[in-house]
């Protein structure tokens, strides 16, 4: 497993000539390291008198940014695993027509799959980025650097993670699936834009 | 040290109501990742025929970003000691007159010194972005998001850097050091925002 890997580790495995792991992987990386972050800013908040109007709300938001990081975790080997389907899919046979015909579909099917991998690492980040901004000026002004590193990092993976579903787009002959994907990779883009933006004018107007 | 941690590990770390690590550390992390990346897409494209009139470029490419890399992730650790310059002369005597001004130039020259590493990370995070602008076209095409995700995470580490530099800045009472770190960060968004939208334009037009 990639995420047992000391850091150390998983930059040699990243920089060799393996396949993978990738940007995928990375991407899903930097979404836990933005999650992580939130939570610290959370843990740095919890019990200090002067953000106590927003108790419930920071400890709310720390439960949501450990789970996030768990999952954006986990995807940094699943994403590695994501195209063994599609690679099984090519080595099937394809000596009669129905032959090709089953491995046609089973490789369409595989790059679908594969797809919901850095899909859903994108659409992750963008909740790790919408909770980040939900903190601002709610939570321990001394990690306020930490929160806008936080924002930063989970906008890195979701444009990581979208560029990720995007080389995959053209394999995909399904072309409502197709539109259906562009449509939200478009929207998870643009809101995460705005959200980042936002948090990064906060950050850098407050930091002096 | 922190990279001989598990990235769970670090992960866990991170998150905990611990001040360090924290931004800054990822900040460096991030554009080790990048620069991981940038070494991927040169190893993938190195021996290549479609490659073959880059090949002393793309060698020469890959020692730098095995440089970075490295030094980077020297950095994950350096920014977290970083601050124990401060911490030692905010314990120092405050009695007599005497101390208090050693104590306070003491507390100036740590804030000083610790800014440097986060500038380090700035810095080289900008030389990771300009190393994959310059494979644009010339390197892997099969690996472009790849590239793409690099410049992402470089980008992303110098942000960061930049906030965990702004951050300690108004504690320094040095206005020529101030104005030149100011410019010196300015002048490294700049440069880092126009080579990320370049790198990202091309990529995003390529992918399909």
């Amino acid at each position: 497993m990639l995420v047992k890997m000391s850091i150390e580790e998983f930059s040699r495995v990243l920089a060799s000539n393996a396949p993978a792991p990738g940007g995928g992987s990375v991407a899903a990386l930097s979404g836990a390291l933005g999650a992580d972050l939130v939570a610290m800013v959370c843990n740095l908040s919890l019990g200090k008198e002067s953000y106590e109007a927003f108790q419930d709300q920071i400890s709310a938001a720390l439960d949501k940014a450990q789970g996030l990081s768990k999952s954006l975790l986990e995807s940094v080997d699943r994403d590695t695993e994501a195209f063994n389907g599609v690679m099984a899919a090519f080595k099937m046979p394809k000596g009669t027509e129905e032959e090709k015909s089953a491995r046609r579909e089973a490789i369409q099917r595989g790059y679908k799959d594969a797809i919901q991998s850095p899909l859903g690492i994108a659409r992750r980040c963008l909740e790790v980025l919408e909770l980040a901004e939900s903190l601002l000026g709610k939570s321990n002004t001394n990690a306020l650097s930490d929160l806008g590193v936080a924002s930063q990092q989970a906008y890195a993976g979701l444009e990581g993670a979208v560029m990720n579903v995007k080389i995959n787009i053209p394999s995909i002959k399904d072309e409502k699936f197709v539109a259906e994907t562009r449509s939200e990779i478009s929207s998870l883009l643009q809101k995460g834009s705005k959200v980042s933006q936002n948090v990064y004018k906060y950050v850098s107007e407050n930091l002096g």
